[in-house]
This record gives C-alpha cells, sequence and structure tokens, in this order.
C-alpha cells in the first residue's frame, strides 16, 4: 500500500512506493536504456495497458481495440492508489496519509516514433483536450486537491517508454511547489494589486530579448531567473487562473505556441530530453486573483548535483538572454493549418 | 560577470554563470563520460589548479608542489567570482545580486583512485578539519552569508572529475532550502518547545528500523519521509546548530561515522554515484535553539523527472525501513584505528 510521508521541518510530502519497492540490485537496469521492440502504445497492443479511461476514436471501433487517435489509460505501476481512501494517521512524531491518488498516462498518437514539436497542430490540439477533458473530471472528486499534468521525454528525463505520451498524477494534497507559488504570488499582489504573472508578461515585452515564441493569446519565453538552459515558460497573456477552464480559440493557440516552442528546441538542441509541468489552479483553490496558470518546459543538459540539492539555488550556465536568441533563430516550417 | 538573479514569485536565487556560457552544441559534453587519463588533482600537477588556499603537507614541502595530504584550491570555473563586491540592482520588476562569492575544491587524497568510504579513517579526519577550517575562515567574511560544503561523487551525480574532492560555495544569500529549514524547526519548536531534530533522534531510537549506523557521538538513519531510495542523514546526538563548532572527539566520531555510512552504501549499491550536502546555521543566524545542523546523503539512482519537478512531491520506490536493512546488513571490514 503505497504511503504519502511528511517531512516534519520542510512540510514537504514523498510518495513511498511500497508496491514496487526496488532492492539494491534492481536499481541497475533503471539507469540503461530503454530497450526492445515491443510498446504497450502501439496500434493492436491495447490490451496490454489497463483498460482506456477515454479515447478519441473513430465512430465504428470499439474500446481498448485499434482505431484511436488519443488513448488515456491508467498507469500499469502507479504511484498511488485510486481504490484507497485518503486517511490520515500518526506514526509517532510523523505524518501519513494512505497513499490515495490517480496516475493516468495520455497516449498522444498511435505514432511511435512522432513527438508534439512534429505532429500535425491539430493532433497537438487533441492532446490539449484531452488533458482539459481528465482535468475536470478529476477536479470534481472532493478527495482530490491537485491534479498535474506532466510529460517527461526521452531516458535522461525520466521517459521509461519512448512512444509520445504525456501523464496525469491526481494528489488529495496540494503540493508544497504550488502551496510556494500561490503564496508568492499573493505576497507580490499584496504589495502591488497586481499579478505578478501579468507584470512578468508586461516586462518580458518590453525588453524583448527573452522572448521565444507568441500568438494572439500566448507568450513563450525564457523567465529572467532561469533555473536551467533553454528552459522556457508559456503563459496565456490574459489574465487565467485554472487551466481548466481553457476552450475554443485558447486550446487552439495553446497547441500551437507549444507545438511551435517545443519545434525550436527540439531543433535548436537536437531531440533533447526534457520535462514539461503544467502549474495551474484548481476550483476551489485560493489564488483567482494572483495566480496565472503556466507550462513550465525544463530541458535536461544539466545535471543537478549537491549545491542545487543542498541549498535550493541553480547554477544556469545559459543566461535565458543567450537561450532566446538561440530559440528565435530557428527556421521554422510552414504552418500546417 | 556572473549574476544572483531571484525568482519573482518563489523567491529562489539563481546563479547565471554568464563567463562560462554554453551554447547549444556544448551540451552534448556535459553528458559524456569525463575522459582522459590527465587529472589536475594528482601528485605533480599542482600547477594545473589555481593556486593552494591552504594544504595540510609534509613540513619540507612547498605550495604548489607533491608532499600534501589535503589541498584547498579555488575552482578553476568558479559559478561565483571573490573579486565583485555582492552589490544589489533592480533590473524592471526583477532583482539582481552581482555574482560574488567564494567556489573552492578540497582535494581528499592524492590517491585518484580512492574514495571517503575506502580511505584510512585518519585521513577522513583531515578532510573534515579542511572543512572546518574553511568554514571558519569564510564565515568571518560580513560579505557571506551563508557556506555551503557538498560533494557530487560519480558522473550521474554531476561529478567531472574523478579524483575524490569536495566543494565548498560561499554566497552573500542564506539559500531558499537553508530558510526554509530554519524556519520549519522554528514552526516545530514554537508548538513543542523542543529541536524537531533531537525528537527525530529519539523517535529513531524507539523505532529502529530506519538506523544504519551509530556511534558514540553520531547516529546516521534513513529519515522517515525519504525522498530518494537509500537517502540517509547523519546528525550529532547532542542538539548542535554551526558545524564550523565542531572539535576534537567530535570530528573523529563523525569522520568514522561517515566513512562507515558511505562504506554501507558503497558496498550494497556498489558504489553508486552520490552527493552529501552539510546542511547548518552559522554564526549570527538565528535558530540556535531550533536547527540541527546535519548532513544529508543522496544516491542518485532514480531521475528526478517532471512530477517532481512540477509539484515538489518525490516518488520513493524503496521505503527507508528496507533501505536501512539493507544498509546494516553489509558485512564491515575491520576499524582501521
Amino acid at each position: 500500500m503505497p504511503e504519502l510521508r511528511k517531512d516534519p521541518v520542510l512540510k514537504r510530502w514523498v510518495i513511498i512506493a511500497t508496491e514496487r519497492s526496488k532492492r539494491p540490485h534492481d536499481f541497475k537496469k533503471t539507469l540503461e536504456e530503454p530497450g526492445g521492440a515491443f510498446c504497450p502504445f502501439d496500434y493492436g497492443n491495447e490490451h496490454t495497458t489497463p483498460p482506456e479511461i477515454i479515447s478519441f476514436r473513430g465512430k465504428d471501433t470499439k474500446p481498448n481495440e485499434p482505431g484511436w487517435w488519443i488513448r488515456v489509460v491508467p498507469n500499469k505501476f502507479p504511484a498511488l492508489n485510486p481504490e484507497l481512501e485518503p486517511e490520515k494517521f500518526g506514526h509517532g512524531m510523523y505524518d501519513v496519509i494512505k497513499g490515495f491518488g490517480t496516475h493516468e498516462v495520455i497516449i498522444e498518437t498511435p505514432e511511435h516514433n512522432q513527438n508534439l514539436a512534429t505532429l500535425p497542430l491539430k493532433q497537438v490540439k487533441e492532446v490539449i483536450w484531452a488533458y482539459k477533458y481528465r482535468f475536470n473530471e478529476l477536479e470534481k472528486d472532493p478527495r482530490i486537491n491537485y491534479v498535474l499534468i506532466f510529460k517527461n521525454h526521452g531516458k535522461e528525463a525520466g521517459a521509461s517508454l519512448q512512444h509520445p505520451h504525456s501523464q496525469l498524477i491526481a494528489t488529495p494534497i496540494v503540493p508544497k511547489r504550488v502551496i510556494e507559488e500561490i503564496e508568492g504570488s499573493y505576497d507580490y499582489y499584496k504589495f502591488k494589486e497586481r499579478c505578478v504573472y501579468c507584470d512578468m508578461l508586461n516586462q518580458e515585452y518590453l525588453e524583448k530579448t527573452r522572448m521565444v515564441e507568441e500568438n494572439k493569446l500566448f507568450l513563450a519565453f525564457e523567465p529572467f531567473a532561469a533555473r536551467f538552459p533553454f528552459e522556457t515558460w508559456i503563459l496565456p497573456k490574459a489574465h487565467r487562473f485554472n487551466f481548466g477552464e481553457i476552450e475554443g480559440e485558447e486550446v487552439e493557440q495553446f497547441a500551437q505556441i507549444l507545438k511551435n516552442t517545443l519545434y525550436r528546441i527540439y531543433k535548436a538542441l537536437d531531440n533533447p530530453p526534457f520535462n514539461f509541468m503544467l502549474h495551474t489552479g484548481i476550483a476551489g483553490m485560493e489564488g483567482e486573483k494572483h495566480y496565472h496558470w503556466h507550462l513550465e518546459i525544463v530541458p535536461r543538459l544539466t545535471r543537478v548535483a549537491g549545491f542545487e540539492w543542498g541549498s535550493g539555488f541553480y547554477i544556469n550556465p545559459t543566461p535565458p538572454e543567450y537561450a532566446a536568441k538561440y530559440l528565435r533563430e530557428v527556421e521554422m516550417p510552414e504552418e500546417d493549418e
């Protein structure tokens, strides 16, 4: 049974995944290349994943058979268990919650060798619609207090399968990092009576040096205090708190800027490993006025080492102004629609 | 000129290392094996490092020549620059400090193929004395507000050289992570009027299941909410705030438990990559009563991926109780003194 355990000093929660517990000799494997020709996310292998939660598929096709273009399935090795109740208990001085939660996989395309940077724009839009759908469904469960959508691309970024996919983990508690962002943006709001992210957008327009890509509704830029080389954020230009409320033209424009930004990173850095994480408020959470949803893309080019772990400081060897310039200079293909 | 830049939401500082700025094609190299037979930390190559700050060496030997057993030198590619003044300035809405600070390397032995787990205990004690000496020297500089001692061992843990060495970075600001620990331990102190780390020691003795190694003055254990498999902390049993005040028997006992704990990890996990970080108060800092210095050892066995970056949550596939058992079962060599 997985457990959520709380660090008594930092109030940071850790998921102790007791069920797939690893022994010393198991760790060799995790650092090796995911091998083998078999892929559970390919057409024809639908029965090798847990049954699908939803799929976008042709009218005459059946669930868990080919004919889909997007599939959402439970993670076969989930970090959290939807069958548990999120019961709290003490363990001496320590705090524990039973490991309730969900862990889903969004299979972004049936095409094994594709990726979000090179898929047709139409398909990327479908991925965003799938995110929105699952986000809104899970948000309704009163036991769930946060829904995190993220992507690991490439072995160095923690992906165990190459086939294009994103993941979603829904948890009974709001993660520390999100609380810090909500509180930090509130501190700014108290002082300025404005959203700090809206102010960042304005400053990026004034300077232009960190801008990477923009369209009518979104801006992609390198943050001023980027932790990592080529770290790139995408923000809606208008003040938006909850990703789950995205719709219509916003979905289209978000898909477009996401695809184009990932394409620039793909070309400039030769398909690097990367993670992206959607940071958002959810219904019922404090922060409507001062928090602003955004996507953080982090190429994995440097190693996080002792100094970073020990301090929470980061050393970034590529100033964001230089990184933005390299990304802007990438030659873009014709728009596909 | 390196800059410290502050994230306006999270108040996290980032060192933007403008001088050794990396372009897209530079990143291929950082993921490759450090190669070549030449090592600047070997005997005879002393002239290839910046001139030594201190060394422990034979009476008839000269600085920057062989005959030493410990050498401390400035990092040849420092993240921060001791020649700058830590001047603060604004950049629009953002905050910047000129990249003042020091970055030093503690060469732990002349023997290239050794490591702290296998060096004679006598030599490990000398390493601790070197830590203490540099820590106390730097603490005196009023421009320096924190001194972080850490070690990267192995390529996966960010080490660019194999020769045994630790590092020290002294910064003009107290890192976010340290502030969080000081504040978190103060919250506990307000409630309990006790040090949370002292209480952890007591709880670990009650349960015994997470204990790894102990001696008269120190305990090594797997923390209850361990982020990583085989994460191990070493704490002085008595309440101690400032590592810089370590002396006499404490140095000896700390060297012994550090060596033995690293040896257990070395054997159980076949010389894994790891980081360790010394978390401590320094003179003049708040927290004497509620903060307690400790060393955190983190073997690098799993990859930190999108979920961790996005949430501040960690998923640990090895319960600390199991990890402790494996480490306790390691067969130890005879004590060497």
